[in-house]
């Protein structure tokens, strides 16, 4: 299968595997920023133009915008990670799972699109237990921006039906 | 360690890195046809003599051979995933999520033996919250046909001993 | 991207690739030792003087030492182990997902420091349904030795704030 590591087959199929791994670290780097609260590093993740929304598996299906969470740019996504300084909500911890990474493509402008799963549970300092938060799909763009990957674009969509409590942090 | 990339040592561990990518490739794909209900995707997924069955770990355990599904072959496969078109059930979204994945070895017919960790997370649409619907292990038996993966057998045993609601949809 | 296969950079990025898998296919091994109750080739995934910890994101986060499980040493965790064939408690499955890995670096005596995220699911015999039983992250520090990988410390950190039922067998 491997005849030779001269063989232009094999180096495109280790090339896709680099790139995999290289988004498959993305996510769990940004994973970790968000499970510790690292907001400004979690907008920092994103390109300039950068489109970040969370919206219901419903609203998805029938190409229906609103979402929970929408931001335009990163100023806005920075606006947010802000914003959470002041904003009053009960104290949580978040763990994201991030599984079942695909890399599904190219855009015609160089951008990488790509999908995961994730899950997000969440512990409520007043409640024992903890709780799956949210469930949904990661569709993606990324961008290479200098020597690293960036997101141009995530949509998070998510399955259930009703957010426990209240979504106040990025998922 | 990485002495030579002709270093053949180190060549079969890139083989072997490529497989279990090829693999993790495969499962994910599996779980996006299941997670956007394409099922007659799904019973493409196995060969043509393929083995698909959804038992509990008490009967697998005791090498019991009964489960909640039972497909001998493709047609079996195929007979399942249009009955459903037909079938009356609650409405859902269901979202997989595959991990832990390892590649066993090789059967002496040349079949892949591989295991995975899986959870069914389930939310019914009369009722807010996810739900974990199924969780266990596939242990599964690859056969490469043409130039793409099948699968020969696939064995889901799940460690939940009653199945919320009920299982429509296969996992 | 991937000009030639005998480029520096690029061997160095497969070399990681293949320590990151190598870390993977341990963690995975580890899951499956701890969800087939083998605990003693558990314990030997650990070198001599392997730490073993399991405490709260809580007393974690305090640089507060004290945890649910606590072993100093391979000694101590063959004693936990075969405590376990002794001891009385309600009868259950564990299914561990573990995902998120990051390989973080190397210390200045070569161990490998790594983390993953790590979800626990049990099913108690007495009870129908799965339950989310712990949620959290391993933070460890990998040592080669002959041609395996040990753990020189695992730390669990869990986020939830009360361990339901309760903490019997290592995470």
């Amino acid at each position: 299968m491997l005849d030779s590591p001269n063989n232009p087959v094999n180096n495109r199929r280790i090339e896709a595997l680099l790139l995999h791994r290289e988004i498959e670290e993305f996510n769990n780097a940004y994973a970790a920023a968000l499970d510790e609260n690292r907001l400004v590093d979690w907008a920092e993740m994103f390109t300039d133009d950068g489109f970040y929304v969370v919206l219901s598996r419903e609203n998805a299906d029938r190409n229906m915008p609103v979402g929970l969470i929408y931001c335009e740019n990163k100023g806005m996504l920075l606006d947010r990670a802000n914003a959470m300084k002041t904003e009053m909500f009960a104290p949580r911890y978040l763990r994201h799972i991030v599984g079942n990474l695909q890399v599904l493509g190219e855009e015609p402008n160089g951008d990488i699109r790509a999908r995961a799963n994730y899950v997000v549970i969440q512990v409520l300092f007043d409640r024992p237990d903890a709780k799956m938060h949210q469930v949904g799909v990661y569709y993606d763009k990324f961008r290479r921006v200098g020597d690293q990957l960036k997101l141009a674009e995530r949509r998070c969509v998510y399955d259930n039906l009703l957010v426990d409590n209240a979504l106040c942090l990025p998922v």
